[in-house]
């Protein structure tokens, strides 16, 4: 089996066996991240163009070392830096970059669904690295790939999603991947960040925390958009602190050997207390590490790689 | 024959041969863009530096690419993102990058001959990216390319270039080399957007786009600059599409098999109809491909490639 | 002998040992950026992170190229054009650029100490580009190289520092270097910029420049801060150009082999006259080629190059 899709829109849609493959992919590819094994010559001569229109730091170098640890070439464009890009459409951009000889695109747009519209004009693959507030889909293996070495599976477990779920393409791709792997999904956070539709995705909605904590095996929590304060939302940053930040007292609800992950970079004494971030049941630098590995793997198997009929769970 | 020349300046005062000898060597060059041939190790351990005082994502991007379809290494010093050489002169600077051991600097700046003062004070090879309203010789070379491939020839064309002659170093450049080239130019443009000197040049001025367009092989859209509509130079961009925007209709002035260029990044509705920037008579995705092939063909003679006695047309 | 040290964090404590063979390490990579010999792949399957948290172009292109001679993979980080990372704690960036896989870590930050406290946080090695007022050991470093070079040694030397003393990190670097090696250092400047317990650190402080001068085989002339002449905490530019300005009359005063160095960007006609920024006996230049020189020195050390026993002066 190798990737079957053009492009990496999302996890929505794609099947546990899709999903178990990009994971066992990935696995391995940690060896070279951690300088187990050489930086491996499998993407030489490729080309990956990382298209932000929106910034970031840690997604994009993510992606670019994943590249150049597979010896790609890549090339960054950032739309907050470049002028020219600015009254061009994406199509037509995407047109240039993909007459220029790129194999990948990945693209950060701040509308949901470019990439998917962006993929229907271009020859080149794209991987969606967050669109608007759909999805986010290498996040949510890189929380899946997390989960599944400190678990063992994913299957059965209660993952929490706690934060600013309206808002969240992290949690939509979590929700949709997690649900699709067998895990028992809730998602909690203030009414206000909570959309009504939200649990016709297979979820369960809380607005009290500790309720929705109660049992879980895994709890997410999400970065709390501080710029986003000052549209009215939701309460204070203040308030929301005080009743949805994930602290020692809280997490005892959680059974006894949860897990706690965060898609980075995170506002201590927000939404996770400092003794939460730090200690051992917490797998944020593991989650960046699996970060990379996961990006490699779609490299990977979207330039061919992988076997015949796969290895899958 | 190999680049003869120190620095590429400008097309001004190229011979014939020159021209035809860069394209020569460019039209190769897309197979290793396209994939059909692996990328090649011909520059390695050479190292192009970027050197952009103004914003540009496209060139730069182009050059770049050019550079590691042939791993050299590459580096971007843009001054958008740059505060260090604020205030420093730009000889100083190039010589900075000079002694750091550059071989190629690809330079982009706002002042006319910026590139030929910098080539005297450096030991680098410079390629000019576009400066001020002089020159940008690898756009001219790319545009050549396309027509050749598309048309057989430059000799006997008639190339209609249309827009804001005035402020464009994409007509200069065009202007010189094609009419070394053996092709007819003329240039069209609102009256306020003509310079009065340019039939100097041995072009013909137009200020009427239906008889700029009478019997073209080639119709050349430059781009308007939007953000010049305010110092008042021309006419709105509303009028200036109405007048001047090429569209289905007005192309039927020129010759049956007419060929369109754009540089890009296109207004599409302002200077060129949305029917027209997509049809088949149009090569502006061709004209991004070429432009690598023609950068990384003057990358590969500056730094001593081509035979002895060269293969010229 | 190789570097002992997980992280590079300044020159003070360094032994005469320790500098000696790092500058010995640097001098035969000159061959490498002038092109005597080619590229190497040394640190292949490396990675550097450039981490600026203040904007350089002149530093952070030097350690890029530095990390490309060795066929390192570079990746930058500058939080001019980064929005991600902010709000976020270095040390929590640290940690995620740790967890991508990093090996060295090259930090610019704006608050002294900042290295230091990082160096303790991650398993990458930290090599301080320049921290507060506090140290810039590789520029100290390209400093020693160019002295010892031109002078054949740097034991007995009196060197010259002239300029912002106060907010000169490169002086510090440049006083605990030269001081250990031997040189007898003398700081000059406006005595608004002269920090009174300077003459702790076993320097002669001056606030006329003749008397600065009289002797000096070196003069370190320091860029001036325009943008600091704000705060009123010195004369006027002018003022400044007229009272402590390099010029040909005061380098009389200096032994007639004097050689003049400046860590670049100038401001011509401030801190240094123009006929003593173009002369012989500046080696401006020179320091920019053996900053990529010790820097890629640092790079080859830090990741276990050097002999077993060293070869130290």
């Amino acid at each position: 089996m190798s990737f079957q899709r053009k492009d990496l829109l999302g996890l929505r849609g794609m099947t546990a066996q899709e999903i178990s493959y990009i994971l066992d992919t990935a696995l391995p590819m940690k060896d070279v991240i951690q300088r187990d094994i050489k930086k491996v010559p499998t993407l030489r001569g490729k080309t990956v163009v990382c298209l932000f229109y929106e910034a970031s730091t840690r997604t994009r170098t993510s992606f670019e070392l994943a590249g150049k640890y597979m010896s790609a070439d890549t090339i960054n464009i950032s739309t907050s830096t470049s002028s020219v890009v600015k009254g061009e459409s994406l199509i037509d951009t995407g047109k240039t970059i993909d007459a220029m000889g790129a194999d990948i695109i990945v693209l950060r747009h701040g509308a949901s669904g470019a990439p998917a519209l962006l993929g229907k004009h271009v020859k080149a693959r794209i991987i969606n690295a967050g669109d608007g507030f759909h999805e986010h889909p290498t996040q949510g293996l890189l929380d899946m790939l997390t989960i599944r070495e400190r678990k063992g599976t994913l299957e059965g477990l209660t993952v929490t999603i706690l934060g600013d779920i309206l808002h969240s393409r992290v949690a939509r791709s979590n929700i949709w991947g997690l649900t699709t792997m067998g895990a028992k999904v809730r998602v909690c956070g203030p009414a206000t960040l909570l959309p009504p539709e939200i649990e016709a995705l297979g979820v369960e909605a809380f607005t009290s925390v500790e309720e929705a904590l109660e049992g879980a095996d895994v709890v997410n929590v999400l970065r709390m958009q501080l710029e986003r304060q000052q549209k009215g939302l939701f309460p204070s940053i203040r308030e929301y602190a005080r009743l949805f930040a994930l602290n020692k007292e809280r997490l005892k609800r959680c059974k006894s050997d949860v897990l706690v992950l965060h898609p980075g970079p995170m506002n201590r004494g927000v939404e996770i207390a400092n003794d939460v971030a730090d200690a051992d049941f917490s797998a944020i630098e593991e989650q960046v590490t699996n970060g990379v590995a996961v990006r490699m793997a779609i490299l990977y198997l979207m330039m061919g790689g992988g076997t015949a009929n796969g290895s899958v769970h």
